[in-house]
């Protein structure tokens, strides 16, 4: 087993299958050495594990988890189309999309949910960029939508 | 006549020239073997094909042609940085912005109209990857901002 | 002395060293020959030059100023990671999100003063794409958040 497994069975995270693509947009795609996901929403299986807007229905809490959560989905999309997690050598770029009330301004908070998973799997390779963006309407009353970049071998 | 020529004049689309950049930067960039576009807004000749916020003053299928006519327009820039579409081997990602009024949900029932456009005319080449958000302000009123990128040879 | 060095001497600009990350992602990354910031907020030592929103607590111009001082972080964090911005070859892409009041639709105008920087810094070098967004929510209540995109040698 690779180091990124190992790590993953220590953090007892599971990667979920990538779901299948349903729309006229595909979920990952490959440029050079580079990965690149749709925005991902925090899809547990058939459902989002929470919806709404944060500083209304939601604290701050629940958008840790829900960022945490379109960062697995993410990586599952990454490992789809890579083959392997070990083959990233570097997660590059986060996009984070806060669906946020009015006055909301934890952002940053919210997003920690997915660098934190990043950094805790990948360590040094997790070390990533950020946008942090509070955003008025979302697809489906999902609380956050996360695009990675990743390099790969 | 390339594939594409025939498959624009088959599905009877005219991509315009490209406007030619008024302001402090450009509409279209190289990195290598992918070409990047600022933020196309629905323009038709002179005039935007629709303006307003979707949910208040807009519907969907208004929006959908609204991501539409950015959908071209941003090839008519991909073209002019490329000398021909023909040179394109993958659109890669849509980043896809829609005025939205409070409430307002179908993001992605909008931004189709930019995804079935690429899929019609590129086929295998057209599927990408997404990004879906609901916007409050957009400038000059546009109902939709669209940027994409795209492989090229 | 670099032409770069030069410029900046002639304008008057001084950029100044990049702070160090503080948070669980970092400010700037290299992906081959592309160097890409985080979202950058107009920070002048250790506050914010603005705080706000556009159409609201501030006016356009107190916006051009935010976008100017983003942009000249941004390229603190390019320095930092190039090492000499005589390096750059090309500006790419500017990302700005514009903290907007309802009805704010200046985004452009405000975003002008991260564009006519990197003109006046780099000339041909400095001809970019852009996004113009208006956001409803800011981390820090920041008037403007900016990514850019650097090719370097």
């Amino acid at each position: 087993m690779g180091t990124i497994s190992n790590k993953l069975e220590e953090l007892g995270i599971v990667i979920p299958h990538a779901p299948a693509p349903v729309a006229s947009y595909v979920s990952v795609i490959r440029m050079g050495n580079v990965i690149v996901t749709s925005g991902q929403l925090p899809w547990l299986g058939d459902s989002l594990i929470h919806q709404g807007r944060l500083g209304e229905q939601l604290d701050e809490q629940q958008g840790y988890e829900s960022a945490r959560v379109c960062a697995i989905n993410a990586l599952a999309q990454i490992r789809a189309e890579a083959g392997d997690l070990e083959k990233i050598t570097q997660i590059v770029r986060l996009e984070g999309y806060v669906h946020s009330a009015p006055g909301f301004r934890g952002q940053p908070q919210v997003l920690n949910g997915a660098s934190d998973l990043m950094n805790e799997i990948f360590e040094d390779a997790g070390r990533h960029t950020r946008t942090a963006l509070g955003i008025s309407e979302m697809p489906l009353d999902a609380p956050v939508q996360l695009c990675v970049w990743a390099e790969v071998e």
